[in-house]
């Protein structure tokens, strides 16, 4: 049983307000044996104080062992379980970009290439031709025309841009004509199921319109097309939880992928501060803030332990003014960790801590990785942290009489 | 896969005896920040020399964030899926009054109605009738009568009452009568698949004849029908653990919940003491021996964080006539966490100690919410711990050569 059906079924609504502070990739590695993690050397009294009046756990993004993407990892936090809900590909590079996908509408990420005389590939990623030289070729293949299909061509960076198609009958079970080698020519958009047939007759199209428009190039002169996908059919927050929801990110693929959920997306926020007012001044009118800081990834990712201790830290100072609104419910969690030590997104839990009123305190007073481990939440998967927030803000009736 | 495919597979017989002491509602909560529970509170020592020899860990009774009703909550403890196995609300309420389900009857709960002179509801309660009038008006009712249909009847509380249909062809799925409204007439039964076109062809015969017996009465002049519910169908404990299973329960709830997984209720017991008494004295009979306390939970509802605390040191007294029956396996726990700040079931995990010659010891030595989170049992599905249990009594073969 999927547990949105128990959340739909026992949801009701009062004041209460609650708070999910997303820290990309918190979770962290000691950088040698014996050493602290991350998060263990930041300097961070008011998650060590939020800590000591809530309940802490470990959250498992998908399953023991699983490393997510961006996408999987939020879907788990909003409570949507990773391994049933997927986003495809070419969903997700849309996302990514800040397209707001409709219903019905295939995405596909493409990639520039250079075809040799013959028409076989001489370069999958055409030298990985710059932005600037790209996206004007992006721009030219909005001159692509099929009747009954509207089209839309987004630059993406580099050899990268996204195809989306909108209109009747289109399904995304359609392969990817990259053919993963060189010397041999780009396969054909063939459709997996009946559904998407039309599809891969308008991408067979689409193709031979841009091999005209692009002949002429000396790099780009052609392109792949890879991760065909619908827009991914998520109930809503509203729906699900009888939530009005927000979202304050930064970057396109957040708001995205909040948006994907029924989230609305509110304020143009640069930077935490920013974010933290956003919040302050959206408090009103929503009962759900999911509030995405970026920057305990992007360290991670770069491999830089102190710069990452040092965005913690960062994070942690704008923890009291969020705590002065006073939530019914405040969340401060990460989708994946991302250590530095391994410099890319990994499967280790998550430290998550869940403070209010009628959270049962677990005798913690730090928030680490050593320290969730031992926590009154365990290790959980993460597709359970809604249904936890919604009965601590009072929000979910009883099950069964 | 569902458990008890394995464990009807895998389980052995011998003579070792498994008790589980079901203290309902044992978890709790601080009433204020930096305080302990009740159980924290409790001078337990018995409970405490149990936690020293077992093995604890922290109950979920459903999933996290799921506060249960006490159906699925003992469905959870005895081993089966709360979120598989349902018990309708008119069969819960059959249930609760001690009725005897059989299978294939349909239950129904009714609630006595006031209606005006234009046939609409004026009062959805009757005025919330005292039990001393309602009671011989349900008994009025047994006059319905319906050819090829038994019709049982029964009085519960105040507009409460219950009835059962029994007769070949009756399903379960109508709609409630009840508008949820005044100012309206009540519905009409409409039946939601063919299964159970007969129950309501039945249920409306037998409200147009209530409302000729009813006519004259001043308040209850018709009754509502609602949660129209089968005799659930739950394997047996004999057939899916290899146990003759006893129940010694005070209240009908619980041993209703009890019969419907095939224990047998023994005794008549009416305190704790005579519960223990009535243990003993069948101690050769049975194989599992489920034990009710209710006071845990019934104080924890009145928010009266004292009187629970003194109930569970009542509980902790009568544990040593318990240990000296020397059981092979010996169970304390709870169905669901009731926690007097909330005056309500709660999603709290329950302390959980499980205490055998062969449990893995995990040197606590206290029994209560901090210390159980740190036990060697984990956190927990309710759902495994008749598994755990049947393991730990030496009744549970390999899996797999």
């Amino acid at each position: 049983m999927d547990i949105h059906e128990l959340t739909r079924d026992l949801h009701t609504k009062n004041g209460a307000k609650i708070v999910m502070l997303v820290a990309d990739g918190l979770g962290g590695l000691p950088m040698a044996a014996g050493g602290k993690t991350e998060l263990e050397t930041a300097n961070s009294p008011n998650l060590d104080q939020l800590a000591a009046r809530g309940v802490q756990g470990a959250s498992i993004p998908v399953a023991p062992g699983i490393s997510p993407g961006s996408g999987p990892g939020h879907l788990g936090l909003f409570g949507y379980d990773p391994l049933k809900y997927r986003i495809g590909r070419g969903a997700l590079e849309a996302t990514g970009i800040g397209f707001e996908l409709e219903a019905g509408d295939v995405a596909i990420r493409c990639n520039f290439c250079t075809l040799d005389d013959d028409g076989n590939i001489a370069d999958r990623r055409a030298g990985r031709i710059p932005t600037e030289e790209s996206a004007p070729l992006a721009r030219k293949l909005r001159e692509v025309s099929i009747p009954g299909i509207e089209i839309f061509v987004e630059p993406v960076k580099e050899h990268r841009f996204v195809v989306v198609l909108r209109g009747p009958g289109l399904g995304g079970n359609v392969r990817d004509t990259d053919p993963q080698a060189t010397g041999v020519p780009p396969l054909d958009p063939v459709a997996d199921d009946d559904a998407s047939q039309k599809t891969a007759e308008v991408a067979r199209e689409f193709l031979t319109q841009a091999r005209k428009l692009l002949a002429d190039q000396p790099k780009a002169n052609f392109h792949t097309m890879r991760g065909f996908a619908e827009k991914p059919n998520l109930p809503t927050y509203e729906d699900v939880y009888g939530l009005r929801a927000a979202a304050i990110a930064v970057y396109p693929m957040y708001k995205g992928l909040a948006r994907l959920v029924g989230m609305e997306i509110v304020g143009a926020a640069q930077t935490l501060d920013e974010q933290v007012e956003t919040l302050a001044e959206n408090w009103d009118s929503y009962d759900f803030f999911f509030l995405h800081y970026k920057y305990t990834d992007s360290t991670g990712e770069d491999g830089n332990f102190d710069a990452k201790v040092a965005r913690i830290e960062d994070f942690d100072a704008a923890l009291p003014k969020v705590v002065a609104l006073d939530p019914a419910v405040l969340i401060v969690t990460g989708d994946h960790s991302t250590p530095a030590f391994l410099q890319s997104h990994s499967w280790h839990p998550v430290p998550t801590v869940l403070a209010s009123d009628c959270c049962r305190p677990d005798g913690l007073h730090e928030f680490n990785e050593s320290s969730c481990i031992r926590g009154g939440l365990g290790q959980f998967e993460a597709k359970h942290l809604m249904t936890l927030a919604l009965a601590n803000a009072g929000r979910l009736g009883k099950y069964g009489a």
